[in-house]
């Protein structure tokens, strides 16, 4: 918790947290997570991506490599533990099994991502895909630093990938438990949505003789609600609508509205996005609008590895807790990983299920958890892999 | 007909038609307006607001005046016909009660109002409220021609006014007929209205945990939409909504809308208003929103007079016309002459309901009715008069 502090002063702006790729003041962050990481025997480097990693190298021969991490980077006027604790929490994990006097029969690296919010070249997972090889040449074209895909590892070199992470929802604080095992990434669905109707004088128009592009919105919005609510673990959000040529004495005639729609199995999400359309097809024609429905983007859900998630139950399980899976609906360096290892992640409960926000907050108590279900789930893993 | 054409030439602005309070289009237009009216027999002035005014002296003794008009100026990229109809129209039946030979009892004014569209300082009817003499130290604080109060007349100078006007809405077509007889110029609610609720990730929070001010909105936009259209003659509009901070992945935590509500009858808007004030608390309530309700503006009904409104439903009548009674839900001059004298107003057909709009027409056989509705209803109140 004090390293967070220290690391969450550790600012490229004055008086909030704003930490960047390839900045100074991410140089600075990795200098000073590398010292934390020599401190629990860490061998440090900095790969070409910036990405920062601390080597543990294990007895067997031939070994494997387990990953574990998250990122360093923050999106402007950030909070202290998305992405950071999942880092220091790695560290202390390692350091715990130090003192446990545990050997490992595989290699063990703790890596902090350079980037995966993406704010300074607007991209997702810079850091990790550098790792993880999937940066396309569209991605390179607008990047200054084009030697990060020299931080490219080979397929078949990790056992795995483990993250801790903040919920950065309510679930936890609702169910009144510390810790949560991750099901899958969810998959997204992005759309941008407009009905265009006919804008006329609110005064002179009778009810019955309206073509109102915001009725037809708002109709469509309490049907996504519903219709999300109907499917078991969906989300649909439209977060963004505006009103062209809005006044207050005219009828709207023409509404653009964005549509978010996740969920952790492709298929349903799939389906929902289809009733979607449907409805809003529906609506249109019955109140006489005209229907724009573009799919701006389509992300595919990852599923976490079976085999390491159920580990992690296990390790949860162990000390009494209740084992809660959950998907999650925010995105994660995981996604970017999972393209080369089995992955995994375990969710750490958030006050108010707040994020990118100066008042994220977590309970030293659960982060002692996690970081204990953290260092029990590598000696379990080592158990079984010997 | 040929003279809307020749007047909507008339414009400040090259390429579209706008004429503002006191511009020297306003100058054009009355110097071309006059001659017209000199054409007609009136005797033509303008009156220190700009109004300009063509008088027909009647033959009774100590006779008071009917007023007839209209307006002369236009919002921006105006149609030709939103006030320039009803003076050209007042100055046609007058010309055709000339060549019927119709000698009047009383005193004939037609006017051009200098100013409906309040474009220039964002008022409303200078030019027949300064005739009223309604113009208020506020009203003239910020307008350089002080000199318009002069205009004011005397209360009880007039019989009554009479003014032709588009109907700015759909009704007349939908019914197929020519002309109606409004009944009163409604009186109008403006509201603005916020939902307060809690900005989340769109990803991480379930549909079930949401305090979504934008939902909140949307289900108050159609329970608008529906108690305007059971409750008789209401129109409810929701005109301009913004998200603020909106983002396609960020679940809306405010949201400010304004609400437009106008009736013909005091007593029911309030109960319109009433109604929707108890369905946001409902809707802030069952969702966890915070409610901001806000009265920004009330402005009463002007009921049309019962005998001059008589009188046109009887020359509607006699031309085998359907008499077909609406009230008007835009503002006209004859609210403000409604302060000093009857008024009442005949409303033409105009195409799709188009206003404000250089796609603003008129068929020439509709104004013929008009006219000649017009024509009827001065001699028919010529012969009670007498």
């Amino acid at each position: 918790m004090r390293r967070c502090d220290e690391l969450g002063a550790i600012s490229e702006e004055r008086g909030r947290l704003t930490r960047t790729f390839a900045s100074p003041a991410m140089r600075r962050a990795n200098k000073v997570v590398g010292s934390w990481m020599r401190e629990a025997g860490l061998q440090v480097r900095e790969d070409s991506a910036f990405n920062l990693i601390g080597g543990l190298p294990g007895t067997g021969r031939g070994a494997k490599t387990l990953l574990l991490g998250s990122h360093l980077d923050t999106v402007r006027n950030a909070g202290k533990y998305d992405g950071p604790l999942g880092v220091l929490a790695a560290i202390a994990a390692v350091q715990l099994l130090k003192e446990r006097g545990v050997k490992l029969p595989f290699h063990l690296e703790v890596v902090g991502f350079s980037d995966e919010e993406g704010v300074r070249y607007h991209t997702t997972y810079l850091g990790s895909r550098a790792l993880a090889g999937t940066l396309s040449a569209a991605d390179l074209a607008h990047i200054a630093e084009k030697e990060i895909v020299k931080a490219r590892r080979r397929k078949g070199e990790f056992l795995g990938y483990a993250e801790v992470h903040i919920e950065q929802g309510p679930v936890l604080e609702q169910k009144n438990l510390p810790v949560a095992i991750v099901t899958a990434i969810a998959g997204q669905s992005r759309l941008q949505v407009e009905f265009h109707g006919v804008a006329g004088h609110a005064g002179t128009v009778p009810m019955n003789s309206r073509q109102d592009a915001l009725a037809g919105a708002a109709e469509f919005i309490l049907a996504a609600e519903s219709i999300a609510s109907q499917a078991a673990r969906a989300v649909c959000t439209v977060g963004k609508l505006v009103v062209d040529h809005g006044a207050s004495n005219v009828i709207p005639g023409h509404v653009v509205f964005t549509v978010d729609v996740r969920h952790q199995n492709d298929v349903r999400r799939a389906a929902v996005v289809r009733t979607l359309h449907h409805r809003a097809r529906t609506i249109a024609q019955h109140r006489g609008l005209k229907l724009t429905w573009a799919s701006v983007q389509q992300t595919a859900a990852v599923p976490c590895d079976k085999t390491l998630t159920q580990i992690f139950s296990e390790c949860v399980a162990q000390r009494g807790l209740e084992v809660l899976k959950l998907p999650s609906g925010a995105g994660h360096d995981a996604a970017a990983l999972s393209a080369i290892c089995p992955v995994a992640m375990l969710f750490v409960r958030c006050k108010g299920g707040i994020s990118h926000n100066p008042a994220e907050s977590v309970k030293s108590s659960d982060v002692a958890s996690a970081i204990g279900v953290l260092a029990d789930f590598i000696q379990t893993l080592a158990a079984r892999y010997a």
